[in-house]
């Protein structure tokens, strides 16, 4: 992966950076934004990070994630070069309104927008973690422990750990240098994977327990009287149609998580060649191959047999 | 890590290897000696691979693991030299009353009986595959995609798919050149976590259903009534007990397995410091420091009291 020689020059000539990222965050998002303001002020930069949405609670075992500022408040956005990190549409950022000087992307995500005057696109890394590992490394900034620690979690994330199809050898080599240079795997997957409350386990059980198979299509439900018992709520249900996939004839899992009386969020997740964007588009929805989503207005039922129906066809 | 010199003359000199490893075995046990049978008989060596248990059905999926044998019969075992695989002792591997005329030693494992003619134990190493990848290395044997797959597989079961402490840096490089030479991370990791059989899911969930939380310690319980229920057996337990470890509150969760009326057998799981060995011992267990076992003669109530009580000591 190589870094444009344009995005190499403009961060070594400029001096202010508002680094920002997508709506609600994921681990990528935020550890590859922490780790380039951490880089650029090492090298005397002023940066400010911004996100529209707080930095959920279970990303705060990164090291600078209160760096995060929500508000633009008093920090004069027009005086500063934007850096939009893990999408390419100031839209996504929540950034709409805000006139930057001058702008650069840096992402992984098909362009669709063509915004920045400097664009840094290249879908087939499997993180921007990675992307911004390649610039630290371009630039000639020391990698400290907080900056590993903040990449080796993006990269960690956007592989499943390593465990998706996207873990190529460079990803490997670049964690060995990550955990080299101070990135604790242990803690960072404890940080990842072992943080939830007892209430969202206590509601993950009870969508487990709602569990229907039909053929090789997993349904688990969520409703908001389940919320109401265990004090967990809608965030909460992230990744619990992951879980479904661990059988080996499932194929399809879908979780359908209530929002209001007949109205239902359902995530879809599949494996290999089961393209559930396409089936998540037919009811208005979207996503990628493997993850995708739609909301429905329907009761269960209806919403459950129309889901089956189309998936067989 | 240095692969001996007597080890590799060893490897060099002589045709006939009876390779074996430990009963239960795991991915490391089946992947390591599955890839140095390859291996050697790459560079035109006879080699025969024994395990006194079947693989599990949930191994198959590694290329080669066919190659198991679980009967000494028409073999003329002493005609051949031992190489011992992630254990160090032939009675772990079913091999007490054979007599070999040499006998080599490859393990992670700390070294108790003292057994071989040449023993090359390293603590340190995460896993055997990782000690049969630089054994291939060093005697200048092409990686196949094969040997890489079973490697990567045997490297990926015990550091939890590099999420786990012992994730080093060598580690992951070395898992980079198992790609680079063919492993499919993506669907090693299917093949590692996705293939559970629905019999198995739903008594996960039975067994989470009966979670119950005291403090910081989490414990459920399988029954044989369960068994009946959902057509799955105790084999189909392995893991369940890590899956309370997902909150953060849990340091220590433990599985009560009833093997009979009134008799237990209890896996413990924990996280950091909390030293779960220690426990096993003083019900005449072991293990691991955060993964241990006992077996216990009481009812379920009794059981579970002694557990708890012994904890918060």
């Amino acid at each position: 992966m190589k870094v444009p020689e344009k995005l190499r020059a403009f961060l070594n000539k400029e001096n202010r950076f508002f680094i920002s990222t997508h709506i609600n965050p994921e681990g990528d998002a935020l550890g590859s934004s922490i780790a380039l303001s951490m880089a650029m002020e090492s090298i005397g930069k002023k940066t400010v990070v911004y996100g529209r949405d707080i930095v959920p609670e279970f990303y705060w075992f990164l090291p600078g994630h209160e760096r995060f500022r929500n508000s633009t408040f008093n920090l004069q956005p027009s005086t500063f070069n934007l850096i939009l990190l893990d999408c390419n549409d100031p839209e996504r950022a929540g950034l709409e309104d805000i006139k930057f000087p001058y702008s650069a992307v840096i992402d992984h995500h098909e362009t669709e927008k063509g915004f920045g005057d400097i664009k840094w696109i290249e879908p087939k890394a499997p993180a921007t973690g990675i992307m911004v590992f390649y610039i630290i490394k371009e630039l000639g900034i020391k990698l400290t422990k907080d900056i590993a620690t903040n990449l080796y979690a993006a990269i960690a994330i956007d592989t499943g750990t390593f465990r998706y199809n996207n873990t190529t050898p460079d990803v490997l080599r670049v964690g060995a240098e990550l955990i080299a240079a101070g990135a604790d795997p242990g803690s960072i997957s404890e940080g990842l994977y072992e943080t939830w409350s007892e209430n969202r386990f206590r509601l993950l059980i009870k969508a487990l327990n709602t569990l229907e198979i039909t053929d090789n299509v997993a349904i688990a439900v969520v409703t908001r009287e389940m919320y109401r018992e265990t004090g967990a709520g809608p965030e909460d249900t992230e990744n619990f149609s992951n879980f479904p996939r661990m059988m080996k004839s499932i194929r399809v899992s879908a979780l359908f998580r209530e929002i209001e009386d007949d109205y239902w969020k359902v995530s879809l997740r599949s494996k290999g060649e089961v393209n559930v964007a396409k089936i998540a588009e037919l009811f208005d929805g979207g996503g990628h191959r493997n993850a995708a989503g739609y909301k429905v207005k329907a009761d269960l039922k209806t919403a459950k047999e129309a889901l089956l129906k189309t998936l067989e066809q």
